[in-house]
């Protein structure tokens, strides 16, 4: 390759990994605004939270459409590969994170009707909060090609599934109390749910961060969407 | 190219194509078991379930592996390069389809100890009844590369939404009916939206479908993970 082919090659890399920024940046803002509207049932901060979600959509298309022209014209090997193959797949990951902080701020719509029930609230508080720094330490150990951050979100994620196994217990409770309760605690399974599997996104963040940097796969002993480790594109380091 | 390099380069092609094949015939069977497991709380059958998505994981990153080596070597163009993108975005949708039927065979092996409710299956046998047909025909669609049955996909995924409404209010009047069915209910909501999300990852393939075919992607207009449109891979016909 000449100079300038290098220089091309190394923008097209570098605008990929631009996007990706672009695209953490909404899905963490989008998923704080869906809790923001969710505890204080605030309609409009909902309607602008699902409206962000198209950014996301449009996001995810560019890198995968820049990402596959790319491979098909420049035939990269090993470690740029990899790294188009990591953006593709964290892409991905972030705009189904996009998705659920969507699904959360709907569901605040939907609640803006019923009774009320704040303290169903609090426990979906914490999920929150160790969803969003489990998504804040993905990104930065993409950023950062940091995989020993990497794995600790790897490790962490745990934690947010047994947080959630606690809601789900709660909110049963509060259902159990009062049929008055239902139909709202109903809804914040669901949220509860949508924050669990953006821990579990993150995770998959974390993986391809670990996949980029070294070049191997994590074992397949996470409880959930393990990768079939080993055997996955055996690539030169 | 040479006839030779074009045979290895059809072959290459046609195993994407006998993989997506063979996915698709394993999410099925698992939705399948699944629902069965569900309706008579088999755990066993639920077991099995669970242990087949460990497959679709596999060929999912085989197919996505084979695919990117295969843009990466041949540079292929316009249609060729819409037939693997096409097996990627499949793939994809079917491993996920998979996992949301593990979800469902995950739900029965909790539920067998839950005190039982056989009313509240009876809304969701309606669902997976429309949830497999709309994976059916859009595997159809893909197997024969036919626009209209993938349209009708894309048509009828609202029926399944619908569908699902109308089982989230059954679930919740049980539950006010009696606080004992608020765990099981509880349980049956998760199922009932796993299945409306492999509606959703059907039409998805319907979608993928149609832009493998024509070129063109559909409007936005779909209720969830719609497209962003006209402005993704405008390649040539």
């Amino acid at each position: 390759m000449t100079d300038h082919t290098v220089k091309a090659y190394d923008n097209e890399l570098e605008a990929l990994g631009r996007k990706i920024a672009e695209m953490g940046g909404i899905a963490e803002q989008m998923l704080s605004n869906a809790m923001d509207a969710l505890a204080t049932l605030d309609t409009s901060l909902a309607r602008t939270t699902v409206a962000m979600d198209q950014r996301l959509d449009i996001l995810q298309r560019d890198v995968e459409e820049q990402a596959i022209l790319t491979i098909a014209k420049r035939q990269p090997l090993a470690a740029d590969l990899r790294e188009i193959i990591a953006a593709i797949r964290i892409s991905g990951d972030l705009e189904r994170v996009g998705d659920l902080a969507k699904n959360i701020a709907k569901r605040a719509l939907k609640l803006s009707g019923e009774t009320r029930l704040p303290r169903a609230v609090v426990g979906l508080k914490s999920m929150h909060e160790a969803a969003a720094m489990l998504l804040k330490d993905a990104l930065d150990a993409y950023a950062l090609r940091d995989v020993e951050r990497a794995r600790m979100v790897w490790t962490h994620d745990v934690e947010l599934d047994a947080l959630e196994d606690s809601v789900f217990r709660d909110l049963l409770t509060f259902m159990m109390e009062d049929p008055r309760n239902i139909s709202f605690c109903a809804h914040l399974l669901f949220c509860s749910k949508n924050i669990e599997r953006i821990g579990d996104h993150s995770t998959n963040i974390a993986e391809t961060v670990v996949y980029l940097v070294t070049g191997e796969t994590l074992p397949m002993d996470r409880p959930k969407g393990p990768s079939p480790a080993a055997d996955y594109l055996p690539l030169p380091k």
